[in-house]
């Protein structure tokens, strides 16, 4: 089943927000066995959205849409969606009711603007809204799917989950399942480990391989299909091998990023890692806290854009910012083992760096990062160079901090004492 | 001239990647004075990228891609484009000579598949690639103009500002300039704000108006087009005024979100900030040197995570974190207090929460945060739930200390001593 994600909304066309509810839907829909093959935005214009949704439907067997479906006047999905199918919208007294009583409870009136949220598809199946107030709904005709989500990220994810899919299970049956797994390779550009893959490459078909530029490192990623998940890791599991016994193996670790590996190495050896940003101003701090949690191997970071803060509080010495500046091996040293005693943890990792875009103040090119990791086996220090944007460089220097702590710990086996 | 943006890449359909690309893009194209009208994604099938480009083309002026300009298998947009135009391939003997030089440098033989890189549509004008290998292009035919841009998101911001829009400006003239301004209304709801505003967003046309749900916030943006930015800021400035005089000022800041607000008021009153951080993780001090010259108006974060760095670092009561544990009004005033302590700043900053998704440590729900503000003025406390996924609590809860140490700054009128 080939499916068409569009996203309505004017926001999305200046470039104000960046279009994260594609994203999602794509991968939900993904791991449930769909084939994303489209995905297009408009804005809150009748015509051009009814046409993007003619388009849409004569290419794909599914059309999911997402926003466009409260009460405001921008608000038109469900009028174009329904005129691009041929049907009417019909005004629906359950859903007219459940308005109602929520807006009584919440001590507002119900205005014939709050009314537009009653109106559906004539046959469309009801998509329920448990954490917000408008409904979403499905419904088939002439052999094309249309299905509508909202646009706030939180009301369409809880109705893909626990509506929109149920619903596409019962009408469309089990789709099988696509996983995919992503290797990330540092130390290497990706026509070399294209070269080293490309028998592979050109051979694909289920699993299917693809190389990514990212920042910090390049990401193989293999995608398979299967029955189930456990088909699809049965089918990914020898390409896998083969790509980890071409590259040499401390250079691959099986995810997206490295911060997820990292945290399940910690997880696994008992360890506790805290950090000293400066250049990175709090990201490593950020990546490591994303998942619940995380405060078992992750005691904290402290950030110290100052070089007083770095003196004070990590205890780097007045002489060492003196003669070396605040971006230097030493400085990057000492906020590191700082760091460590600061927190008591068993690792610490460190970064200090001109993020750009202005030049370092002894000229130094912007994207000058230190990274150093101590533990129990002594401080490392790095010196690295990030290519990019003020942005390219900070995400570079927290992913390769946290790469560096992930090689460390191997380097020198270190577990819990 | 009517633009209509397609980003290339099975990454994207797969959902692996956020699509910040067509975002950058879109807001660039925008301040320039083009209207983008469709954003689409297509992934690396030949068939399907043409039909897309062949769609593009029929109901916009300009198609401009980003992806698949290297040298692997994968990269396959510019022959699906020149298919698309009906234009055929032809190899360029100066960007071949470019390239031969180029590998010979970095001590690579020239191979047939890096020559891939030499062939560009018939009459295409290039676009150097100043920080990559592959270089763009741009070629009109029967009133349609194609540009390709490459995927990396450096080398394609760096191509479309130094060559994409001088050669656009050359070829269609002056577009005029589109420029948006976002007012931020904390503590109230869409509905609320709509119908304050109402008969504006009824009447309007240039500037338009509309209003966006954030995490924390009501986004109002008011956009204008004028013939350079300041006819552009002429035309907006009585619309603005008058949803200020609506809203109640101390509600509103003229911004996309608030830390570039904050960071403003900072540098205007001298005032330097730091946080402590327990369920943001790093996120306040992540978005806070966001922007180079950072250093000026902001010190560091503390991010604790544990409750003996909250002890240990910040200074917060064992009896504090044992009687109210760690996520109370007390333990953020505490936080908010030590950190100003340790930092030396003038104003701290402090949150500690349940970022979810399980509960607290006695029951609570997830979203719950405490956030502190401490300064001359004294510390203030504040109990915020926030709804959504981890990723929205976190983002919520940091956009709202942001504010409330704004609000602060206002309320008491913080200024240098």
């Amino acid at each position: 089943m080939i499916v068409e994600i569009i996203t309505t909304g004017t926001e999305l066309l200046l470039g104000e927000i960046v279009n994260e509810n594609s994203c999602w839907l794509a991968r939900f829909l993904n791991e449930h066995g769909y084939t994303v093959a489209y995905m297009t935005t408009v804005g809150d214009n009748p015509d051009r959205m009814k046409n993007a949704f003619i388009t849409a439907l004569g290419r794909a067997d599914i059309v999911i849409t997402s926003g466009g479906l409260g009460s405001t006047l921008g608000d038109i999905t469900k009028k174009a969606g329904a005129s691009a199918m041929g049907l009417s919208l019909v005004h629906v007294e359950s859903e007219y009711k459940r308005l109602c009583a929520h807006y009584e409870h919440i001590g507002r009136p119900m205005s014939p603007q709050l009314d537009r949220q009653a109106w559906f598809c004539k046959g469309a199946f009801i998509l329920k809204n448990d954490v917000g107030t408008a409904s979403g709904s499905a419904v088939t005709y002439n052999g094309k799917t249309l299905i509508h989500l909202p646009g706030p990220p939180f009301e369409m994810k809880i109705m893909a989950q626990r509506y929109m899919m149920p619903w596409m299970e019962k009408r469309f049956g089990n789709q099988g399942i696509i996983r995919s797994v992503v290797l990330s390779v540092t130390g290497m550009g990706e026509p070399q480990v294209e070269s080293l893959l490309m028998d592979l490459l050109k051979k694909q078909s289920n699993p299917t391989i693809a190389l990514l530029a990212r920042p910090g490192f390049i990401a193989v990623r293999v995608t398979a299909w299967g029955k189930d998940g456990e088909e699809a890791l049965d089918r990914m599991e020898p390409v896998i091998r083969e790509i980890e016994k071409r590259i040499p193996e401390h250079t691959t670790v099986r995810e997206q990023g490295i911060h997820p590996v990292l945290a399940e190495e910690l997880k696994k050896r008992e360890l506790v890692l805290c950090a000293a940003e400066s250049c990175t101003g709090g990201l490593i701090g950020k990546l490591m806290t994303d998942y619940p949690g995380s405060s078992s191997y992750f005691k904290g970071s402290c950030v110290t854009y100052w070089n007083e803060a770095k003196e004070h509080i990590l205890g780097v010495k007045k002489e060492t910012l003196d003669k070396y500046t605040a971006v230097s091996a030493e400085t990057a040293r000492e906020m590191a083992e700082g760091a460590r005693k600061l927190y008591g943890a068993h690792l610490a990792v460190s970064t200090t760096g001109y993020a750009g875009p202005g030049q370092g103040e002894r000229g130094e090119d912007p994207g000058l990062v230190y990274i150093a990791v101590s533990g129990e086996a002594g401080t490392r220090v790095y010196k690295e160079k990030f290519l990019g944007d003020r942005n390219n460089v900070r995400m570079g220097a927290a992913e390769k901090a946290m790469y560096r702590v992930w090689q460390y710990i191997h380097l020198f086996n270190i577990r819990r004492q």
